[in-house]
């Protein structure tokens, strides 16, 4: 953990220096099998889950069987919990509903939006021994308020050819309509250009590795959309003499232990909190089970002191974390003043793994300073707006010299007199 | 003009086929001039403005006396329709602020979302004789509302090294807060890394020619985000026998007359509307300024007979028109199925025209079938969401087993423990 506690803007930019991955061979290979499945298909598919995932498929669709059965193999306590997690992810995304509202800009004027989900979309989810069931729910649910009509999820499958029961549970409960025993570029690649078994999506969410992250950002140069670009999980905590060392050491490494490239940043205006904070990590990284990951990764903290709020802002929106936890007694400040993050956890008792699973927010989010720019997945990442107009032959008068003179201005003939020979016509 | 009589669906994707482009050869220039732009700046702008626009620029910051001078050269009925259209466009946007609500998913667990402003978005508009000022009106009033600190403007100077008046104007009266005489290439790239005069954007906005598109798309590799990716404009008409052939006519034309590669296509329940409006289409083509090229993309034009309705909501949905007129005696069944379209003008008096320049939607729109997955520019195209949350004791206590019970199945102890430490400290 390197302790700093001057910290001048001129450095910002080496502090806050997210790791630089290296993609370009990653690239070449992506290149390489995107043409072979856009020509292959299927066979291609399979050729490269044989080699990637160590197993020969004749089908790899998951069966009615397998769902049917997938259930017995959850404990009744966790199924609760997936049922606790979806109501409330299902509250909070059907509360982002919006009205469709009229507006009359002029009179005779009428102008509206209307959101239509997008019809096909596919899910991937990473596989390996932890089984990442809740960005299943994460995903699947705000494309099934969304009124998607397909929804295709993508995962590896095991050595045994299997995918882990908890997957495809979440996946049942949520609406997803096929699953696929797929993972890696291929996968990608496949809902890209569709093959005779995998649907072709218009737009592919969730997270991945580095092969993964860089197909997806391959299928967008085929019109195919994705969620957002990503990198590694980072987290920043501001903390001022109100919080409590004990629980932000516990957020830190809660993140420190997703992998060794995780980011971990402290802000705080108290140089004892950051002490104290510092002893507690020590101490709760001793028996924690994936203590040599939490262990590199917090090497390559920050805990950083600052003198004001208001320095701690524009920390903030420098830096654009993923996760930003604030434990602050002026935390009005920080709500009104936060330009980019991409969730926020307010107060004490509001720990990331609370939105990382169950509090109703999503936990797809924008990593690497994308939150500059992106929002991380909500119920509008599975619909897009149509604007519609009606206008009344006098609403036409009432704008129609405008455009008549616009379109003129602009060398647009044509488009005058389709305004023109409606007025003249009254 | 092709007049389809019989229309079966293993047909469509023959007649709905876009335009192909073969953007190799533009893309080997795009990636060059990227890697020249990232390493040279300013220089290798100037240079490839010299050698694409033939013009030297020792600074091609637009500067404040050029600002204060534009409005001398327009006409003041032109300021007029500039003034009523802003006014509208900037309702229609206004209207599509969400008051930020708050949900209790859990009692004591409280979520909800705040929309932020982009902080850096860059504006592209062509250059030419024909200067696209309604599109720095559609681009440049959302990004004012939504509050971007840093609006920037790119756009190509004439051979006398100047910008045309009616653009300034436009710019000027909408918040752009630095335009630059650069296009093409060099411009997108220069947006995209940053030199020393041109900032870096996080979002880049605005149509092109098929230099521009290929290099935005480029610069989604870098991060950058785009509003969205483009090709030739189109529309489509749904008319029964209650439409008037004069003025589909007239819409027709003025699609066709944006460029030989638009697509126009008209589709109707009536064989008797379709008759007239083609032969409608010949009288109004006689007179037309830009005959030429409305004649050529009227060639490849498509009028369609659909047996009903049902099947023409198929059709539209199947090509995902960007603009989308229908004059319907059942104009609802549309409205509410409507899946796939940018901007939909119901009605004998709503020509596409108005949507173009004054009744207050937006004219940057999903071209190429990309309604499929993509909306028009809106107002939300320059937010972005922040979720956030607020946990009470009690609050955590009620989600917390099934956090701590996702997090063990996931194999994620330390996110585990980040809750179990609070809610033993309670």
């Amino acid at each position: 953990m390197q302790i700093i506690l001057e910290a001048p803007k001129s450095q910002w930019s080496q502090y806050f220096k997210r790791p630089t991955q290296n993609i370009e061979k990653i690239k070449a290979k992506v290149v390489e099998i995107f043409s072979e499945v856009e020509k292959g298909g299927d066979e291609v598919v399979k050729k490269y889950t044989a080699l990637f995932d160590g197993i020969s498929l004749a089908d790899y669709k998951v069966s009615k069987e397998e769902l049917a059965t997938c259930s017995q193999f959850l404990s009744q306590d966790l199924k609760d919990a997936i049922a606790l997690a979806k109501a409330n992810i299902d509250k909070f995304h059907k509360a982002q509903k919006i009205p469709s509202q009229a507006v009359e800009t002029t009179q005779g004027v009428v102008c509206w939006q209307e959101r239509r989900a997008i019809e096909k979309v596919g899910l991937y989810i990473p596989g390996g021994t932890a089984p990442l069931f809740s960005t299943v729910l994460m995903l699947a649910i705000p494309a099934q308020i969304a009124g998607c009509r397909e929804v295709v999820l993508c995962s590896p499958p095991s050595a045994d050819g299997s995918l882990h029961p908890a997957i495809l549970y979440a996946a049942q409960q949520t609406g997803v309509t096929q699953i696929f025993k797929v993972g890696g570029i291929q996968a990608i690649a496949a809902m890209t250009f569709g093959t005779e078994v995998i649907p072709k999506v218009y737009k592919i969410f969730g997270p991945g590795n580095q092969y993964v992250t860089v197909a997806k950002q391959w299928a967008t140069q085929y019109g195919t959309a994705i969620d957002m670009p990503a990198g590694p999980s980072e987290l920043m905590v501001f903390a001022d003499e109100t919080a409590i060392p004990k629980f932000v050491a516990a957020d830190l490494l809660s993140q420190a232990e997703h992998g060794v490239d995780s980011q971990v940043i402290l802000i705080s205006t108290s140089s004892e909190f950051i002490e104290q904070t510092q002893s507690e990590v020590f101490q709760q990284l001793k028996n924690l089970e994936r203590k040599d990951i939490a262990e590199k990764s917090m090497q390559n903290s920050r805990l950083i002191y600052v003198e004001n709020n208001k320095t701690a802002i524009e920390m903030i929106n420098f830096y654009a974390p993923e996760h930003l936890i604030v434990c602050s007694s002026e935390e009005s400040y920080f709500i009104e003043n936060i330009q980019n993050a991409g969730s926020v956890f307010i107060g004490n008792y509001t720990p990331e793994s609370a939105g990382d699973y169950a509090s109703g927010t999503n936990h797809t989010l924008p990593t690497n300073g994308y939150s500059h720019t992106y929002e991380g997945v909500n119920l509008g990442s599975f619909l897009k707006n149509i604007t519609f107009q009606k206008i009344t032959a006098q609403g036409l008068k009432n704008i129609g010299k405008a455009i008549e003179t616009m379109a003129e201005a602009e060398g647009l003939q044509a488009h005058k007199r389709a305004v023109s020979i409606r007025i003249n016509e009254t």
